[in-house]
């Protein structure tokens, strides 16, 4: 199986996936080199579009990471752009209902599955050239996020949409959607039995979920609830935090000394 | 004085730096809302060029650090544009001796001190507009890196060239000059006796020492030795240190697990 | 209110608006630097996509300047990452009614009052970071563009969807609509009362009213009919007004002089 | 002759030249329709790269202008990008004597004449594309820029290298190596004195010159004095000039009055 | 008539089309110098963006060939976008019935036929720039693709929606949508039957048919079945084929013959 | 040997070399999939940059082919950047002498060999990251061009230098250099002669000998005469010759029958 992930959440492990906000091919080639199973270039919230994206593809093929995209918005065209760009796997955002769900899966899947238009000008270069287009739609993970009270109570509904891999959950905008304030590593015992519902629903449709966390600490806890797609913060965020880190341990031990 | 790190220096404060090697205005502004005195757009090893040291002026115009450079070598036209683009200082690699520093300063300098030819695009909206050609001179600094023999033993004709602000330690180039490994964070009695020799130079003639660091830590001891510019790693660096734990983290913690 | 254009129209004041059609920040920073109140970075009409309004943004935002977005389109993906690159106001085209001014303001609204997906990866910078969320609602402002009979016919409705701010004119567009040419600037008395009537509607419903301007001195006269929003020209109109002086007055003083 | 400007200089006429500092091949298509004679992609002061030269040349391409460029420094490797990517002529910043000149010379002309690499990706597309290497020598033109006290002195010399095509005065820096403030459109008799100087020798040696200039009118005067290459301020200057005014009739005219 | 390629179709003439997948200005005149009597830029399944889309047409505009745009999906957003940059004719992927191609045709046509929105600010710079608006809807081409089972059976209905120029066939997609396996240049009666009944409906509503090609011969082939609109490969496509040949040669003839 | 290129020259066999002119990624990883024993970003003649080569080494990675750089001229700013970007070896043009063979090896190796400084931000990526430095020096191809009367002249102090690894012919430059006109596939016995001087020179001092070649044909026959690195044309150049050939075929074969 070409798609790396796909497998190893197949063989019931936990997978941790980078998260690129920063729009160059040499920041996401660090990130693939960190030891990520996955890494997502995020065009919805992140500083990406389309042509950051196969940049960020491009300089991430040498490592063994499966790209996937999260995509600004549900919608068909930016969809096969990502796919055709070599992404094994589509996050789309505010997916509330089964018809929702239905449009992505046929934006992801060729026919007779789906309505993906053929073109995979990037893609077609990552397994065998002349089968990718038999195998993509086993391969393709297709993902929409639950984070909407409406895509809570819609969960077996979209799950059984045929071609949806799995689920991603936006603990902000879940949070958002309930009334509550929108962050990430949520410990509101509300918000952490939705997660055990979704999480329950999955476990019976056969799909495995996954879920955006702000430290490492809450995402090993969330793969013991059972979320086997754990993102870590992303990388503008890291960057920033060990940068911090580093000043403040400057500051402290040596940088107010006068020369 | 519109230099802020310039006159933080001659407050005989320590300063710590940030090191841009991702060409994106993005990471620039992240990396510079985090509390560096100032940030060094690196065009010498970083994956930078002009267009992209532009985009990581501009982005970080509005936090309060001091822009520099790192030019690529010691060539007046990049060092030139480096000003013109709003460095408030150049870091020019691989200074040798009095004639090299020279250069580097009337590439710098306005007349009648140097040669630098009028024209600063984007450096004239920093401070009064209509002034920064009268004033420059006194702000802008002139850092020439010593890190071969030759700038050891020249280390006092280099700091009497006039413009010549301080000098820039480069711990790996210097150590491969001298036969040994090229890292950062130096333990050798004797590097750091070249230290202690270049630093009680500079303040001989008034002059400041910087250096580049691997660590935090390193970069704290530095300023006990009286180094008053002390960089840390550099922002892809310090993003695969955060990825790295944080992977790590959840590998031990909960990665393994399965769902 | 970080919104000062916001605050600036609550106070009664009318403001010059800057419209961006050149892809580049470095434009961006001299256009910003000029005076307007507000500058706008038209994704529709002009040469910018995504990437090329984060750089305007970037290098802007050191200038006290709101900026704004036009977007191509009325599409959820492009508002909610033009609010989250920081744009404090989204201009939509082609408005027809109050379904479709529904639509942009759950686009540009956090929930209770819309859908907008929380990540201001950028914007939350602008404020005080914590609280972006709690105050964009208020913040942003919602203009959709008045230009077609539609929309002139359904301004009442539209001006009653909760969380749009003011509407915005396209002259031509509109003219175009009417079966008119589509120029700037118009003296049609059908069109000058067209735009009394949206005024007037504005007015009842405490909304402000917006229009583009191809002169200076238009755009002064709109203000005397209550516009408080007036864009003239835009960058590459302007750069292109000025040379065209100037070579005419060259040739004419001297130009066809031999040497 | 595929040099328009070269045949219109030998004409005796002026031409009015126009000065890209703005990186978007977008702003150089909308001056290049402006009717300027020439435009000149200023790869040292101006936001230009080779990239940005490119686009603005392949944007301008269309238009019946002649590309020029200034490069940044005298080095034959970016004289040789910037002619094989299609200027028709290169101005050299800061020339003080014959054998700077030279190089300048070496780096334009192909052999026997100079010492210009074969390799014309783009420039050969302009005229009868295997003819550009045999007529190259005799269309393109070689302007060093006379603007320091030695660039003065040694006019003759200079000039009297072969290959030299004319001089462009660089009225800021000359002025400031004399020790005067760095300004355009100079009044001071010393200047003007220096010019007619230049325009003396330049008629001596049947060579042009050419000036930068801050408005219209002072460029007309220059073509009394001889001078027939006239660049008035820049892109971004232009349009910051046409902003400026805009603003200040909006404001006066109406921009104070309340809705 | 500015647009050439329809002058060309509609005189009876068939036409050869480039198409551009590789984002670059560049290898866009490259192109645009082989001869095509047009070149189409694939945003959908090619590496093109908007802004790629723009610096390809700006490269190509000197050259006497017709631009086209595929876009990506059938969205008024893009497709205002791609015509306002200077396309002559707009390729919308998977048309399936009247209403969509009717959506097309309103985003491609001002009123009173459709709904595109004025601000053609590359495009009016082509013909006669005041004069743009009056005759775009007689010169852009609207050509939606049929590549379904759905559009083949809706011909008709397809074809007779006004504004509506011809259609263009994606032989893959067509397979795909029919079961066959997904490649170019089909010899299945099936597919060839279909080819026919489209090109009779075609010819019924005196509308014209494109098709895209693997090859000159196959593409040649067709212009005797009546298609108008021959693509050939793509620019990536056929420097692959070249390079391989001359490897393979270079391989077979000396490659092997050690030094 | 990380430098699968350098092994097959020193196994006897020869060596066929892609060329990029075009600066996209996007290209350069389609011609690394062709199946060159090489790829070289001509930086001096092709349409590429610094972060153009960045953008096609990330693209070309996933490919065993050996990336190389021909740098626009020997400055050691420029080479020490395209080294540390990835390139296992430099073409470096127009080399006269052994103090220009000397200066090109100073700036490819590290000491104690060179002056390279250290900082190997993507290359170090490549083989065994730490051991990057320890082993470049034997890695890294040192190439300079002959291609003038001098170089010719001074091969055997030239091929002298400590740490230049063959050589590389440009007969177009050489031809214009000796009064010739400038083409590729000479047949000239005067440069026929100089080609198997070189080639014997270089066999004394045991190093390789490569030329750039217009057709595959030629560069095999130069295999025969001992050349072991031969380009054939460029990424552009097959392109085009594809594109023409298509478009020729289409002509004759159906292009002018009316539908």
């Amino acid at each position: 199986m070409a798609n790396k992930l796909k497998a190893r959440i197949a063989s019931g492990k936990a997978c941790v996936n980078g998260w690129l906000a920063i729009p160059s091919g040499f920041s996401a080639e660090v990130m693939a080199g960190c030891g990520w199973d996955s890494v997502t270039v995020d065009m919805q919230h992140g500083i990406q579009d389309y042509q950051s994206m196969v940049q960020c593809f491009q300089a991430m093929d040498k490592h063994p990471i499966t790209p996937l995209v999260r995509v600004p918005w549900n919608e068909p065209g930016i969809v096969g752009k990502a796919l055709d760009g070599g992404a094994w796997g589509i996050i789309s955002p505010m997916c509330n209902n089964a018809a929702e769900a239905k449009a992505l899966a046929d934006a992801c899947m060729y026919p007779p599955l789906g309505k993906r238009s053929n073109g995979p000008i990037r893609a077609a270069a990552y397994g065998v050239a002349s089968s990718y287009q038999t195998t993509a739609n086993d391969e393709v993970l297709v993902i929409p996020m639950i984070e909407t009270q409406a895509g809570i109570d819609n969960i077996d509904e979209i799950l059984s949409v045929p071609g949806i891999s799995g689920i991603y959950i936006g603990p902000s905008d879940m949070g958002f959607s309930l009334g509550l304030i929108p962050i990430l590593d949520r410990e509101e015992p509300l918000i952490l039995g939705i997660y055990e519902k979704l999480l329950a629903s999955c476990k019976k449709h056969g799909k495995f979920a996954g879920i955006h966390n702000g430290s490492a600490g809450y995402a090993a806890r969330m793969t013991k609830m059972g979320f086997q797609l754990c993102t870590i913060q992303n990388d503008s965020g890291l960057m920033a935090k060990a940068a911090k880190e580093a000043i403040t341990q400057f500051r402290k031990e040596g940088g107010n000394v006068a020369a």
